[in-house]
């Protein structure tokens, strides 16, 4: 291969999420003799590390012509500390890319395919444009079973898998769509105070206002290594973690990047994510929660049956015991939409506040029952009553608070700087919440990345209200984001429907 | 809506292609207020221009925090001078989105949706992910008779369109996917030395190492306002212009740049890129050039048929007589593969000198001839003897330096820097030359973004050679992309097969 004389590297700053970018000057030797342009794609070696970067050429004395200057992307994946020197000539192209192709033509993805394209994607050789190319061609329902099985298995080997030494490792797992529906954490207190083994990692949010990942993130530390990870739970016998931080199905979060700012999820997709999380991370029996209902992610029994149909044969291919849940799916649950918002429901369950929200409270208990049943802790009818006790005796908050304190402290959960609140335009019956609407409201007013940020339910559906009454508050810490909230709210009426009476 | 202070312009000189990026410090007042992080997609407003662009953040000084820096897209299409402040908000959400995503899931594209999505990818909106999920989405045979209709309008609709006043417009075009087959400059000087109109707008390359574009950009100036085209055509009769200098169908460039990211090269797309076009520059005839070959883009008699099934009755809708020919796709035409190697060709047939080309003399002098019979200058069966004398006379030589010289003079051809003779490795017959790793040859070396580079083939199907004999010269202007295509060579033998005799 042609050798060039290296470039000094420069650290520019700039943070282009993570893509990795290379800036190199026009008149940079490199660039003239190797032919690059803007989107080139190149191999940047250190000698040590080497990645595959897109060009970015620069017209004036940003960048010196002995200089080869990175995205902060890029810098961090080349463990560059300043003063080294690189070599830069053009990267061979993906081959696996003619995998997502074929793809795309109608054919089918085997394991070797599949293989090949998560280890790219996970090394980083993927560009954006290729990554939305490989979602697309995924989605809706046009990976077949078999294909699943072969993407969830390949996704399980080209990251870390831990191994529990345990014969029952719980593990349970919500498909979204329903905002405010984060029972885990609740479900994970209760059956690990029951002495059951449950190390639940989860992931961000991909197009909801929140993942389980987010919303612990308000309480405690959720970014555990496998280590911490392990010793949490030889502890505590449960953990809370964020499944990207232990390596667990490293291309998952690569993917989910780019389903996010497609606003797309597919079927099988969804499958491989959850269930390759699942193997990897050690588990042994997993609950499958699938809301449903006409504004849910699922909108349809039928569609759940395939749903379910998937989860449970390509967990079975996999040595996994699945069990899937259908939940009405027709209304939020809990009060809050967002991180903090939902963590505050969360506690106030735990701690049998009064005021806790009842749907909530009843959803955790009859899945951690099921899971006790699953799991032969108690007899089948039994566990929906064992699950109550363990959260009415308290065990169930002091076995969450003990699960915190392990992973690096309970945090105080922080408020938002901006409230405003929706009226009710009559009176009447609440009679209809659109769930779609809520999580776009939340996420509009700032919610993943704003923990603060989100939607705060003041009624529910059957609700008597009067004109004028608040039916919800939205919470924001950017003024522009909230304005940016009620400028879609403006367009949005249905976000929460009251039926007028006739006075 | 909520109104910030502004920010004072800065040009990073940063090229990230057509991307349209704004650089953004951490510290900024807007970033804190909106919540902006990178990867946000924003509206950058100057008061006169407004662009959607998507943010990168930056960590130190580069800019500062009362400034937004631009990557040269972004200061283009905002018009900017420097010393102007721009207002930066969230962007709305992309609407025509929802359609890409109903087409994923099974759903069709009809005209409105059409229209929402190709004016939403025309003024910028469309990130390179979500050009790509549109383009991944459309793949393939994806797009019924129907929405390739809706698509083609849609792309007609959004840009300019050029009336002639004139009964008959005649257009050429070759799907591609045979290197080489650079017949179109040839045929336009024939036709239009016979008294014709043929304002010819051609495409750059796609996947390909060189498009008529390229090719024509090597002899005389092709990026023509459409004024400089009417003006040509009014003196000459003809032109051969690049159609992206003229905003007929502008959605189709930008279309086509995430196409080449993903050498993906759709039926419907094509269909509708073509045609488009066609009809956007007031064409009334079209001849079209299907080459089918095992290695050719379209490699079945049943595809070309489909293709030319979708190419007829979209252009009958758009009012638009289409004829199609299947021509030979078995092998490369003439010797050159890349702009410049493939311009020398042209002149050397259009010059009849003895040593041009025959296959691509033969080829330009069929279609030309078929050109003359359908606009009937010429009895049904007369067009190609009417072709040759033409050729044969000098006048098809004269008319098409006439349109060089009035389109801004002949220039003369480069030479590359970097050759390499590949040599037989035994004796034998030629049997085989594989199109696609021939095209791919011919990129690696830098085609068609280096004019110079290329493949120039020196035996042709069989043909006997003597082993140590070259077979083709590999042209390079870069050091480094002679070693990438050598490289790419010693993986992939089967670029030109010689079948050993024993001796």
């Amino acid at each position: 291969m042609y050798k060039n004389k290296g470039l000094e590297v420069l650290r520019l700053g700039i943070d282009s999420h993570q893509e990795r970018i290379v800036y190199l000057n026009a008149d940079c030797h490199v660039v003239q003799s190797e032919g690059f342009t803007s989107h080139s794609r190149v191999c940047v070696d250190t000698g040590i590390e080497s990645i595959i970067a897109s060009v970015n050429i620069t017209h004036n004395g940003l960048v010196t012509s002995d200089q080869a200057a990175f995205s902060e992307a890029a810098w961090r994946a080349l463990g560059l500390k300043g003063g080294e020197r690189v070599m830069i000539k053009h990267a061979k192209p993906v081959n696996s890319m003619s995998h997502v192709r074929s793809k795309l033509y109608g054919g089918k993805l085997d394991y070797p395919a599949c293989l090949e394209i998560v280890s790219d994607i996970q090394s980083g050789q993927y560009s954006d444009i290729q990554l939305s190319s490989f979602v697309s061609a995924c989605t809706a329902d046009r990976l077949s079973n078999e294909e699943t099985l072969a993407l969830t298995r390949s996704m399980i080997d080209v990251g870390e898998r831990i191994s529990w030494d345990q014969p029952l490792v719980m593990d349970k797992h919500c498909v979204g769509g329903l905002p405010g529906n984060r029972t885990t954490p609740i479900v994970v207190a209760i059956v690990a105070a029951c002495g059951l083994i449950m190390p639940k990692t989860s992931s961000r949010a991909i197009t909801s206002p929140a993942g389980t990942a987010d919303t612990m993130e308000v309480l405690t530390n959720v970014e555990l290594t496998q280590e911490k990870m392990q010793q949490v739970v030889a502890q505590e016998g449960a953990c809370l973690a964020w499944g990207g931080s232990v390596s667990l199905s490293p291309a998952d979060d690569i993917i989910i990047r780019i389903e996010r700012a497609l606003n797309l999820d597919s079927e099988g997709q969804l499958v491989a994510s959850v269930l390759s999380k699942k193997v990897a991370a050690g588990s042994t029996h997993v609950l499958i929660d699938i809301p449903v209902g006409p504004t849910a992610k699922v909108r349809s029994f039928e569609q759940a049956r395939k749903l379910e149909d998937k989860l449970v044969k390509t967990g079975k291919a996999l040595g996994l015991e699945v069990l899937v849940h259908r939940s009405d799916g027709s209304q939020p649950v809990g009060r809050g939409i967002g991180p903090a918002l939902e963590a505050r429901d969360i506690l106030s369950v735990l701690k049998n506040h009064s005021s806790a929200p009842v749907d909530l409270r009843d959803r955790a208990v009859y899945l951690a029952g099921l899971m006790l049943e699953m799991a032969g802790v108690v007899d089948s009818g039994a566990g929906v009553l064992k699950a109550q006790e363990v959260l009415d005796s308290g065990e169930a908050y002091q076995k969450f608070i003990a699960i915190c304190e392990t992973q690096g402290g309970l945090k105080e959960i922080p408020k938002s700087s901006h409230q405003v609140d929706h009226l009710a335009s009559c009176s009447g019956i609440v009679t209809h919440f659109n769930n779609r609407c809520l999580a776009q409201l939340a996420r509009l007013a700032g919610a993943p990345n704003s923990k603060v940020a989100g939607v705060e339910l003041l009624v529910r559906l059957g609700d008597r209200v009067e004109k004028g009454q608040p039916l919800f508050r939205i919470h924001a810490n950017a003024k522009g984001e909230m304005e940016y909230a009620l400028d879609f709210l403006a367009q949005h009426s249905d976000c929460c429907q009251v039926s007028g009476e006739t006075v």
